[in-house]
């Protein structure tokens, strides 16, 4: 877990308003949950391999003998810290369906824990931004979800960023198509998801130590080594079949093919060019997708800044009722290593270099008059040597500065311009 | 704990960009922290009655042995989740002291955790909104603090409300006055901290009760029972004087009369009367306070809606150092009960009321033409009787909506009005 020192905390709060300024835009509305949930909720098998990560909270009260008798450290928790937005808004969205409207476009900008081991680029805390829509069961939801997303990838000024798209129901009808047994889906996935790491060869290999149905794993073979030619098809119809063994769900294809047309649409044709790539082996990890799924990705980087999918199945655990629900949620953390943006730009900032022995009234004045004309300002005593303060200042951020001395008034203050070339 | 809802969400965002605005003008720095701190700090004993909240992380990797030989739940939890901004504005502080300015002014605005027994107005996770002023040790700090504080009040446009000031030492220095002995200070603020629930004879009866110095207590009383006068006075030496029995303490009362002094000028004088007022038996819980101390009321509600004051001993206990510091926290949650802020004000929001069947790729065209236009746009699918729908979005703040069918282009496209009132 880290501290965000002032330069920094002002260029995530920049960042995190405008990713929150264009999903309102575009329809979102932004929801907080609190940071805990019961432990069972957390441990309910919604949340796969992060279960295991999340942090425990002590219950209360808890005497000598009740440490005894626990078997198990969860004995000792209620409530845990929540490892990602998905299970509370699905907890969320069963308490207060009565209250929203019928299609509920969900914002949350928050800090999620998850127990990692410290390594680079991985922390403890960590803040997602996830959009969802819950109540609409067609290619509606993933295409708002894709525009507003692509909207905010523009917003930051992320050329080059696209999204790889695919859908779950393609993935494990290719495998029944290939010959793998319906038990086996889940399993090979797991394998087929190391794709980007291990290469073809090491997921047959892998395939084929684990034991999995000897004639699919050739199929997959040919499948891999099958003629390719170079030739780019935009994200449609044509892209999708010529990237699968055979058409294994049309109606997961007609999904995907209206939703690429719908982002198209939206943006102008020529600006929704190669923002949405087809990935017949996009995997994702986590068990409770039902349908079309995504990854934002960008060149520069090897992992993925954030992704979703639809979870039709997840709400009715908590609610008793299926609700259709997708979602899109963006890798704040990675997000901001690759984003470029001014923290406070635009803000006159004005550093009044005072005598130590300035009446305090005269020095508050002309502070609070400088601020009623709509400068930010900061009291700085005048050192001895001003120039490593004036050029630290510069670095701040503040534009302009004087100096003060007994008796100044706001319309006599010489007030001088303050640059980082300087 | 709480869920928001998106209108309180709103409201919330809405108020707290107010106050993050007002202090950044003023000069302050917004800084994070983590939510969680070393169980050891957070149970160092500068939190006072707040200790014995902290939720505590369970560790991880216990096994059932380490269960079996803890004696108290305390050794399973390396980390807690803070219950204020202060601990870990100073374990920051002592880490970063380097990279920070020589006076730092800091906000922080963050949720913090107390295990308190549910009820009425009392949260176990509440937004606490902090400034401070660590390194600066006059009262140029407190000065800044309170112009910062009453600008925010006056931004949130929260009339009527006022700080009482008073300072530790002249509390001290009037019981030695009365005839307290040192040892008997601490218990007799704690009695004394309890005025305005119990009233002067309640304060007398427990001093008594409890086997305080009886000449004290009779002293107190003296001092309760003196001749009171309805003059005004304006905040300042006179007005301290005359509510304290004696001088206690010269330093402090020169100190709150430049802090006063500075606070009006910085107002303009006539926008500063009544804002401060001195009241000698204002205590503040809390046993780190070196110096000036305050609370915000409000003539509407009974209790505080936040407070401070000086610290100066607190950061030395983990920088080895005394820095001195003084801070204000606005009670967020209090605040927002009192504030009324309209959310959103001055965005244009649109509807749009489409046909089911209506092509994909028009509705979303649509919907990005009207984003480009600068509005918020939400997509509804026309329900058969559409007031109920109307009149919702209505509260829901849109402003205007069109019933859209294919074929729709926006310049065709018939936006109407939409207000609550219609």
């Amino acid at each position: 877990m880290r501290d965000f020192l002032p330069a920094e905390k002002a260029r995530r709060e920049a960042i995190l308003a405008v990713i929150r300024g264009v999903y309102r835009r575009h329809g979102f509305d932004e929801i907080e949950t609190p940071v805990a949930e019961d432990s069972e909720r957390l441990h309910a098998g919604l949340g796969g391999d992060n279960e295991k990560l999340a942090f425990g909270i002590l219950k209360r009260g808890l005497t000598h003998d009740d440490l005894q008798a626990a078997r198990e450290p969860l004995d000792l928790a209620d409530l845990g810290l929540r490892f990602d937005l998905t299970v509370p808004l699905a907890r969320f969205y069963a308490s207060h369906r009565a209250e929203l409207p019928s299609v509920f476009r969900s914002i949350q900008i928050a800090p999620v824990w998850r127990a990692e081991r410290p390594q680079k680029g991985r922390y403890r805390q960590f803040v997602q931004c996830d959009i969802d829509v819950l109540g609409e069961p067609g290619p509606r939801a993933e295409a708002e979800l894709l525009v507003a997303t692509l909207a905010t990838v523009d917003a930051l000024g992320l050329e080059g960023a696209f999204v790889r798209v695919n859908d779950r129901r393609l993935l494990t009808g290719m495998l029944a198509t290939l010959g793998f047994a319906e038990t086996e889906y889940d399993g090979a996935l797991i394998t087929i998801d190391k794709l980007d790491k291990i290469q073809h060869d090491g997921v047959l290999a892998e395939l084929r130590e684990r034991g999995f149905t000897p004639s699919a794993v050739d199929a997959l073979e040919a499948f891999f080594r099958r003629p390719q030619t170079r030739e780019f098809l935009p994200f449609g119809e044509a892209a999708i079949r010529k990237a699968l063994p055979d058409d294994p769900h049309p109606e997961a294809v007609a999904g995907l093919v209206a939703i690429g047309e719908a982002v198209a649409a939206a943006r102008g044709s020529a600006a929704g060019e190669g923002l949405l790539q087809f990935d017949p082996f996009l995997v994702r990890g986590m068990g409770y997708y039902t349908g079309p799924i995504f990854e934002l990705a960008h060149p520069s980087v090897p992992y993925s800044l954030g992704g979703g999918g639809r979870y039709d199945g997840m709400i009715g655990r908590f609610l008793g009722t299926d609700v259709p629900a997708t979602g899109f949620s963006l890798g704040f953390e990675r997000l901001v290593d690759l984003v470029e943006l001014p923290a406070d730009a635009g803000t006159d900032a004005v550093a009044l270099l005072h005598d130590s022995d300035i009446p305090l009234a005269e020095l508050l004045t002309l502070k609070s008059e400088l601020i009623a004309g709509g400068s930010r300002v900061r009291l700085v005593v005048k050192p001895k040597n001003v120039k490593p303060t004036l050029d630290a200042l510069a670095v701040e951020g503040f534009t302009r500065f004087a100096f003060v001395s007994a008796g100044a008034a706001l319309a006599s203050l010489e007030l001088r311009p303050l640059s980082s070339e300087s």
